[in-house]
């Protein structure tokens, strides 16, 4: 609510889709729109858009219908945020297959505390993106990220028999890669922000603090044990170039990193394929995406060719 | 052979093994040794050491048997060279093997071209290195990483499924893409060195140059094919600044770069930790490496520890 | 050809020029103009444009003569596509006059199999841009990029007559160096596109595949001499970063890439100057370009002048 | 101890003080030595010193003297570590007079936990370098280099009294931003070197997991001033590739950063200034200290003078 | 004034504020408008914006009245430039403070040859800003930026009271480190512009230009306290790559860099946070400032919370 | 000289030739040889050496002869510095010839005022290194290195004929754009050293500041002209991060950075080419130069080749 210099007053709101943010004012129903309406509020809204000191802005009807508040099966949420295709509960299911595999039992014991019995967490986790843009960057993008990488990382373990390489801290590592991220972002209306904390410690340091606040509530968790587990968290980007506090320095943090590096690309290549295909489908016969600057390349969608130019 | 200003024949030769290399000089047997000894001769020598212009010369003792030649069976090679420890012909079967997984029968009839049919080819590439040094850097070092590469493309294209990968493409590119090594580096008696048309060319182009001809003997090979074969070895080091032609532009192109990093990663930790227990193991017990310049940072070679300072 | 969900037929459309690219649709005439239109058809439309999910888009007018095809003297093909303003002819015979100061037969059988002989690739040389931006971004700017690099590595060469530096490479590798560039460039009504095959291997790639191919096809080619003329293909970018796949390592190629690097940084002062003063003549008397982001500055488009603020 | 292959006991030895590390073998009092010497005893040693297999070796003399055992008063510590030049009790004085500025209770409380009663923590605190090479790298260069900060922070901040600036977030962050270097260094005869959770984990991280748990023992200790701490702990380094994971986003972080930099190149100097004048003042008038390769230059180690060539 | 193709005259104006610059037209009154209008002329317009091939011109109204000339009383000469919210008489009251304390008769007869009895440099020097974007970059910015450096490079020596630096040096250098900008910048209707010789020079350059003039001036002005002195101008950069010709190398050039790096940066968060608070105060509760591109962050505005999300 | 503890004089010194530098005892005659030797004298001498305190140093010989002084003719220079094998004479007279051209008056005074009138200035010119080490680093290598840039710039530029270039900025900037160089380098016995001023300033800036004074001798030379000359020498290291000031804006500026630029490389490989095949003349027929660090590679040292592995 503000006030005009003649004392008229009037309402101030932010309108957000996933298509970007809008500033409206309501001269006319200012009070009962104050009242009615919270941050997070879905509406229809009737009015004119005007420009205004270089921005769009929205001057609202005269009506008292021309702000309707809509109820959960009036819209649909995916206009607000976009969410996985893929099942989310069932993903869940797996990754806790995954701990089963697990035979030290401190380390099993910090994965059930974490994915098992911090159900606040966990219904964190499942709704969490992996990331605001680049890949990922969806509601459930996060546990879908995560399984992917625990399994890549087997794998590529797998390749390796004759090495002396921990299979716990593998699995370990690599669920517990990315766990700060569920505080990192937040979903709101027009996408997913980063949070304050976010910004002050980012998803690795939070990462670090939540396990080792999870280790500090088993009793005689090895010191040993989460120094190795942290040490995966802290090098999972590689390089310090690429945000990493600590290069890998142990054969299981080397893994986890060649993981999560090689599903982040490959995500990327999976996502920005599907958005092609999805745009052009009706007219174009496209065999390359749009320049993509994060790749800092175009990506060839279409498979071998009969035909080159 | 020389002549001093003084009119005196004497005889420059330069000794290699795998701890470097030192100039000789025979005053006293010139001739006789000019003519028994050839490039890659092993000997035994007798003669001082002197310190000649900066440099360590030796002079070889006045003696016809100072040099002595040795047959095959009286010196260990491993003083020249360092060989794989693994079965390189088990290896190579196993190879074969790959190439039988494929369908396509185009992509088929290439690898046969190359991996079965070019019997010289075949020689080189069971003895080739995959580099001076970093990793693979020792005789049969090149097959030992191809393999590991095209399991670890499989392995990582199985973790997706659902994705439109061309699985002839990923086995195709992962056991071409470093042919060209067994053009760019020659095994010389003091290790490893690169040839003139490695140092021209370079092993990445050298691969698609081998594997154009090898495709232009086969009918109606597919110029399609071609190009997606040719682009996974141009891109296998994923970036420019890291020696890649072209950046990886297909989702089978970016599998293989994925595999051959994360081989050379791996490959760089098993082998300094293997040389680091080595050195270390009857009188230290060191958790960690030497700082090693090309990861630029110590590894870590034991598993974990019960205590840590 | 679309439908709509109620099944009418309309037709989406696509139009280009110089200064960029628009959805047209047809809901009028969809059949008839399906039928006489194909890409690459220039034409004269009459329609409404409306905004429409976020991008412009050209409602065509209801009326069979809305969309009208031009005949090539009814357009300004400059519209579509930058022209050299050079006489490409003479360009091409200044070219040739090159060919001749070869001494070395088969440099010089070579150099005619590509560019006398090779009639369709000397069509394609003589109509291709050098670049889709930077400079030489036009109709013709290759051969005239060519045609002034041999000049300019010639005039270099001469200015070191005590060196040991092979003539003929400098002219065979001057020629030669960017002749991929006709296949990874192609001219659309809207400019000047990459190419699959530009996308996929880049024309330094291509440039020493079509060598390898000339010079297959001429008997007892040396394989020394290919080399000296692959590699300074190979390396004329100078830098690995600067998308050199070897850095140059002979004289030759030293001096080729000298020459293609400055006549890169001269005609990007000649075009950024030309179009500065044409842009401004009329009522702005500056002595400075917009800044450039290619070359990261202003440039001074006007001579020494009398007064300084 | 170590048996030769013919059973004949020997003991292999580690030298080590300041120039280095040499390899010592007691082929004579084996079992006399080895009973009598344990890690980081200082001994006097006769014997002579031999190349073996490429290294330095002391051989060890055969008499049962060769190796004496020196008592404190006989040796030298400085031999073996650097000692700062600076009253350290003084130091720790100043330091605790700068806690007693800071107004916020949770804050005091927090420093005083550290500072006052970990007593444990400040003997360590006490003794630690601040590095093992660049700047500070002596016994007591941290608590030298930490009261440095807090005092050239505080300075800072006092020449912006109209900016909204927490002056005990300033003392809290400067007093607490290394403290992670208490874990990441230790002290040995050859000098100072990383441990082994400094190597995993890294002085940045170490300090907010201390931090962490200080604050845990604090009632109701506010997250939000814990965040702000922590903050300026992981951005002090200034940017990601000189290993911040986060750069500064606070005006207190950034004050804090600035002050530990300018304190870090401004010992630079002094250290360099020092060594120099120190080598070089009985025979060398010289302005300029040698190439150092952390700063990139030569740096002038003497005031203005009458004369330049 | 120009003519069209049918002979009629026109009049091309380009009209500039802080917004922008927009090109304008007056076909109607062109001579009676051509003659009362030079450049820097504040006017009011009446007309009609059009798009014109791609930009926005303003069609001027067919009325003599339509351009207004204002007097300096009729506008805010805010719109067009930016000014500092200090006073700038003060700021300079106490710059010449700081040249009182000089000790060295030379330096302090160049600062007053500078500073006080050059008057025409110290009515530019009192306009002038520090910048045509980032920080200070106002109309008095740079005289503030001055005082703020030298007054915290003064603070930063005064923290190494047992060093030898040289006070006088260290107040020459900080406030003559930038006074090439006064020819750096002009201040033109749109803002801030670079010179003619601020783009051939830069002010570096420019300032020891200056420097060697004015010490011209003075009677045996000692050659190596002029090297001291542009040593620091040359260096205040820090880094070659950050735009400095030469590193520092001198204690005073190190302190004097850390002094402009550590008021840059925190001049930009002042003004970030100023900025943020400003726009946002009546209806937003940001703790974040929008993501700036200079620092590559957001900042955060507003001091510790109670609660992060 | 110094005086031991015990009161025994004893004269220090120190050796150098080409090979290094080495430290010297005189214990015996120490005031003798105080009073004879001074700075740059040329000696033999005898005696033994000793490793003192990690260094090697030479105790002289107890002989009133062990140190002889030896006249010019006594000794090769060339032990002590490398000298050009050109005729320096020669290249004077060709450059002068360059000023010829010009026919701008105020360019031409400035160009004989600087290498023709001062006197004192061609002489340092003509004995000036251009580098410490990389290319041209010997005696004469700076005016050799500015007769080729001049010579160079002069043909790119007559490439260009059609473009609006200035001859004589291009002469001028060419002729100019090192003379710093002359006050950046001094002739040691040991080899070639950076002075003082050189640390302090560098080359690039003297430079302007001695045709800053030049200019100001001439009466009314044209400030645009100095402006346009000053330019081209700031600029003529093409990129910040090479050392360039500013980077080239003008056409003339540009093309004097591409002449230096190829001048320099070609100039490399010249003098790593002769190296090559004087080291290796006698017993090695290497086509391939040792690696290189300044161009990161390794060269080909001789042509084209019959064979190649």
């Amino acid at each position: 609510m503000q006030t005009t210099r003649d004392g008229k007053g009037f309402l101030l709101l932010t309108f957000e889709d996933r298509s970007g943010t809008m500033r409206g004012v309501d001269w006319w129903n200012a009070e009962l729109n104050d009242e009615r309406l919270t941050q997070g509020t879905v509406v229809r809204v009737e009015g004119k858009v005007k420009l205004f000191d270089t921005k769009m802005q929205l001057n609202i009807k005269n009506s008292k219908d021309a702000i309707t508040v809509l109820s959960a099966d009036e819209f649909d949420p995916k206009k607000f945020i976009e969410i996985t295709s893929k099942d989310v509960k069932a993903i869940y299911e797996e990754l806790l297959k995954m701990i089963d595999l697990v035979r030290d039992k401190y380390i099993k014991m910090l994965l059930e505390a974490v994915f098992v019995q911090d159900e606040k967490f966990v219904v964190r986790f499942l709704d969490s993106p992996a990331a605001t843009s680049v890949h990922h960057a969806y509601k459930g993008g996060l546990i879908e990220h995560t399984l992917d990488v625990v399994k890549l990382a087997k794998s590529i373990r797998d390749n390796y028999p004759d090495m002396d390489i921990n299979d716990d801290l593998i699995i370990a590592g690599a669920l517990l890669h990315d766990i700060g991220k569920t505080k990192e972002y937040s979903l709101v209306p027009s996408g997913i922000e980063r949070t304050g904390s976010g910004e002050m410690l980012g998803h690795i340091i939070m990462g670090i603090q939540m396990v080792d606040r999870y280790a500090e509530q088993i009793q005689d968790f090895p010191r040993a044990l989460l120094m190795e587990i942290n040490h995966i968290i802290l090098s999972h980007h590689g390089e310090i170039e690429w945000g990493a506090p600590i290069q890998p320095k142990t054969i299981e943090a080397m893994i986890v990193h060649s993981a999560d590096n090689a599903d982040s690309k490959i995500a990327q290549f999976r996502e920005i394929t599907k958005k092609t295909l999805d745009d052009n489908n009706t007219y174009v016969q496209n065999q390359w995406s749009e320049y993509n600057r994060y790749l800092d390349r175009k990506i060839k969608v279409k498979g071998v060719d009969a035909s080159y130019d």
